[in-house]
């Protein structure tokens, strides 16, 4: 009895993230769900993609937090549509917090919608909203084991940013070590090493976009 | 039907917490659950909190993953007791998994036992270990942003430490901002600014330490 509720709770999110991507499909969007632990730089990326990428690709952001509207204000200035969803609490975006953002949304006129899950490491991996691809960051500052200690998040990952970069020469971190931990997890997905501060790799991290959105 | 076996489940937690601090109490040791975001220097503060303590405090560590041996193989050369609970994927530690690790433990000999939660700013804030105290973490790459992005974490801190401030002159980050979100989210805790590394604000959180425990 108790194992059928729970079932059919997980069920509801996976039909509903299967009719998002549907939605999406038919509207000719790709779908990125970015996650990260809190502070790796997700809102600072989008800052910086979206003017990159300019009149070239239509893009609309979600962005989740359990509070606030910091991330949402940030993105604003950019002029492209963004949705706050505040979770209240909760550590992950849903797929029908994802279907409520899309209902307000003109998602015929986009080719790219950019949903920055909630800062957290471990919850948000469990949960399809529907995107097309996961965009998982890793900071230098968060430390070089982290791959190793998060193995879900990463190992479901279609991209791998690191970024910050450029404080590679401050820190201890080996980028070695990191990619000795993804040879074991993830070897399907590009590595990307990058600064959105001083913009090291964005060009590579932009050609990856442009690949999934042909 | 169903909020009943919820029910259950949460009063069963709560009732293996009290147990947890009534078992350390009859001991006389003082639990420590430390919480923040991966990567914001819990291991690295507890391998320089320790050595400081020196004798003057007998110490135990309990350090919460998902997978690897990682933090308790940095615990380890400090030759104090050292429990690695792999929570297998779970976003926190439970009161069930610290029963255990007490269980291996000589817990009489114990001045302070350091609980080192799952890296993760949401889910470890709505679980009672049986600790004492709460002691939060926020190093200075996350950003200014987070108290009022995760206030409950916050909320629950009995000293919050501002970690990694030997990168405030790399990073762009206000204390001001941190100190004006904390008046409205914990004016109880105290604010300690440190750098594990380099060694500042050390004193203040060892007399920190050394005050709860007299």
């Amino acid at each position: 009895m108790k194992i059928n509720v729970i079932k059919s709770v997980l069920e509801a999110g996976e039909k509903v993230a299967d009719e998002n991507r549907r939605r999406m499909d038919a509207a000719g969007v790709v779908s990125i769900n970015l996650m990260s632990s809190p502070g790796s730089g997700k809102t600072t990326l989008l800052e910086k993609t979206i003017p990159a990428l300019g009149d070239e690709l239509a893009c609309a952001v979600m962005v989740g937090d359990l509070q606030t509207t910091r991330d949402a204000e940030r993105i604003g200035p950019l002029g492209i549509p963004v949705t706050q969803i505040n979770t209240g609490g909760g550590c992950h975006l849903s797929a029908s917090q994802v279907a409520k953002g899309l209902d307000g949304l003109d998602i015929d006129k986009l080719d790219l919608m950019f949903i920055e899950n909630v800062g957290n490491m471990v919850c948000p991996a469990a949960f399809d909203l529907g995107e097309h691809l996961r965009v998982v960051l890793l900071s230098v500052p968060e430390g070089d084991d982290k791959v190793a200690k998060y193995p879900t998040l990463f190992n479901s990952a279609d991209v791998i940013l690191l970024t910050k970069i450029d404080l590679l020469g401050v820190l201890d971190f080996s980028i070695d070590k990191v990619r000795d931990d993804l040879s074991r997890i993830n070897t399907r997905a590009p590595f990307i090493e990058l600064s959105a501060k001083a913009g090291d790799g964005m060009d590579e991290w932009l050609d990856w976009l442009r690949s999934k959105t042909v």
